[in-house]
């Protein structure tokens, strides 16, 4: 079946939520598309985010090198929300950790898993 | 720290997205908790979401007993979206599948890359 970035269900400011997975299972990071992100992350294979916050395009690494490619992306089943398999080069989060997911709360503790890159 | 779930940042409808990821790596779902859910989870070790579509928590696998066993909860650099890292009972989809991202889309068409548990 021919795929349309059109026929995924955005929110209400026409975005969805993109979850960003590296090829060897790390959960990365999590950010918003709207259809047109989709659109140029399918065809350049360079992931591409909308920005909320500068209201922009965001292309993953533009000016930190981090990018991610491609390997997979991935519908759920409700068509709301997105699983992009990617190769990441360094570091996905802005705090320089790989993933963006390195505090762990259990027993009411905050507690850091991982620290920055070197 | 002391984790507060009153810390986290939701959105305007006072929610936040969680991703669950099976302890193996797989990627099983994302759907969304209220601070309370994120306290019941804690408290319970069974992962509760707040279900939109009915307005209420959902303690996953409550009536299926497909249910899902916290292992570790983990807030992102931006305590925006959080990443649970779970032990899933049987399918995690509402359409018997372990995951809800089964649909794969590459080169403009759309792939099934798995079927329904039988």
């Amino acid at each position: 079946m021919r795929f349309d970035p059109a026929s995924l269900k955005y929110d209400d400011r026409g975005l969805i939520p993109a979850i960003a997975q590296d090829r060897d299972g790390a959960v990365l990071m999590m950010a918003w598309m709207n259809a047109e992100a989709v659109a140029r992350t399918l065809e350049t294979r360079r992931v591409t985010y909308w920005s909320r916050s500068r209201a922009a395009f965001w292309v993953k690494g533009e000016t930190s090198g981090h990018v991610q490619h491609l390997v997979d992306l991935r519908v759920d089943c409700d068509r709301d929300c997105l699983l992009l398999i990617v190769d990441q080069t360094g570091p996905a989060c802005h705090t320089n950790r790989r993933s963006c997911f390195y505090t762990s709360v259990l027993d009411g503790e905050e507690t850091e898993l991982t620290k920055p890159m070197v």
